[in-house]
């Protein structure tokens, strides 16, 4: 039996998540949903760039792709849950399970918990699953220390280093980061909109895999800037204007630091590295040099998770649900 | 709630594990089992080398310790099933809960797929869960490989090499690898007892979680020799004996190679670690330098793996049951 897909939303990732879609056997892509005018109305594989047609012409209503009854919606439109949760109703009460890489989406519990569990209430009462996920959040500073924590016999501390270069990274992700901005619009531009949404619903999801309940989370971001010149395929970045951020979020428990995550996300960044740190027994160190392409990996992991989430039981799920090692050290 | 425990097994790993569980608060420790004169009659706190008493006397009759009802028992007594499946059944008709450091239970459908089919039956009508796992298998070449993976959007191949120094492990590993033996007791004493246990299901479950429909498992263990002496607390390799084992494991799909798992563990290794490699889009590597000991470790996941174990629904679980990219290259 193949499953039934349909795409919401067609930036980057979407059509990236689609490519994959396209490409395996046991995925049959039965529509795609975008309102932006310049890709509705095309046949899908014009915007993948892809030679052959494949018969799913882009839409702006859902309700049109609803009403074909896919198994499963990848859902990737924007990073929070305010801004998403109705699309996400009508999903599940047309029945579709769902698999979002919405940043938000990785732990909506801490930032929308009614919503949250409202949504939980639809995806039991309407028969379906949902996932949110993605590499970053979703992966890289959360289930990958969190599975690499099962070794571990008493862990004071678990601290993740992730460096990604944003020159090689999407446009939206450059833009999000601030690449060529004046400095002085870093205030505007970049930290009120929050930098990159999801480090703090990782440090959540780290603490509650481990039984640690935080006292607080603190989360700050810092600008990078440039020395000299640095130029993307999109953006350039003149001495004395924005590479990207420097973000850091932590969470204490009776005011011992417990979890610390450092996200760097910055143009020409020449030492890119996923690397995670255990301090207890034993100290252990998990590196990844080069680090995991987040443009690469999220459709990916969106993809890669769809078949178990699937199998699951009806309701919201976070990655918690598929962690072996919950709670070690409450 | 606290969970009642008890420990059936007190070689190190589970004199290792019955001290994790005395560590922690959330696990009441009511009994353990070993039939070793030399151990029962005592206060597990002698075993141990703890200062106080805990009032727990171990004893040889595992009759005795399931009539005190435990929630979850821990199994460490020997690597296959042939051998433990009686000890097995008594204690999941008592109603306890299963961890297993067992080797071959790690995918005990592999070997014994009649006798697995039976336990799970046996697990589902009394209503517990059975859970096998260590760190190898059951994490360091299995599960973290697995884990990774899911950041792959196609893999042509995934490799996993784990060095570890045979000279700082357990002196029970130190015999089964031959350390000190003479090289031409190898065939005898260490290649036709199996080497070390596992590596095929580590191969099995990494084919299966992937999708892949392996046509075979290749298996083989070299000796490493010594070249000049090596001494560890237990034995002395001499010139010309042993010092360990290189083992590898492959499995092919269509003649092809897909997954290879290299183990060497010998004495004075100097360069240990566990290094996991995706070949594919994209390519990435994962390195824990220093390597993952495994007698620090496999204690720490049978324990940090227990709470999910008892909330999960009855039955045989294997680490696929926890595992979110189920199946992404079919």
């Amino acid at each position: 039996m193949r499953i039934k897909v349909a795409q919401f939303g067609l930036g980057q990732i979407g059509k990236e998540i689609t490519k994959l879609v396209l490409s395996r056997n046991r995925y049959e892509l039965i529509g795609a949903v975008d309102k932006d005018e310049g890709k509705t109305g095309r046949d899908i594989s014009d915007l993948l760039g892809l030679a052959d047609k494949t018969g799913v012409v882009v839409t702006e209503s859902s309700r049109e792709v609803l009403k074909k009854k896919p198994d499963l919606v990848f859902h990737s439109t924007a990073s929070k849950l305010s801004r998403v949760h109705e699309q996400l109703r009508n999903i599940m009460e047309a029945g579709a399970n769902v698999v979002s890489t919405s940043e938000e989406l990785s732990y909506p519990y801490l930032q929308e918990k009614e919503l949250s569990e409202k949504l939980d209430g639809i995806a039991k009462s309407s028969g379906v699953t949902f996932f949110g996920t993605g590499v970053n959040p979703g992966f890289a500073m959360d289930l990958l220390p969190l599975i690499f924590s099962g070794v571990s016999r008493t862990l004071d501390k678990i601290r993740v280093l992730r460096i990604q270069n944003a020159s090689v990274r999407r446009k939206a992700l450059q833009e999000k980061v601030g690449v060529g901005l004046p400095e002085d619009e870093f205030e505007k531009k970049v930290r009120q909109e929050g930098g990159h949404v999801g480090l703090i619903e990782s440090v959540s999801l780290v603490a509650t895999g481990l039984g640690w309940q935080l006292d607080e989370i603190e989360d700050w971001t810092d600008p990078v800037v440039a020395e000299k010149k640095f130029e993307t395929e999109y953006f350039t970045a003149q001495p004395g204007e924005l590479r990207g951020i420097d973000q850091t979020a932590l969470g204490r428990v009776d005011g011992k630091e417990k979890v610390r995550l450092n996200l760097q996300m910055y143009a020409g960044a020449s030492n890119p590295v996923d690397e995670i740190t255990l301090e207890g027994i034993p100290n252990l160190t998990l590196k990844v040099e080069g680090g995991i392409h987040g443009d690469i990996a999220t459709p990916a992991i969106a993809v890669n998770s769809s078949q178990k989430v699937l199998q699951e039981s009806p309701g919201l799920l976070t990655l918690l649900d598929f962690y072996p090692y919950l709670y070690n050290f409450e």
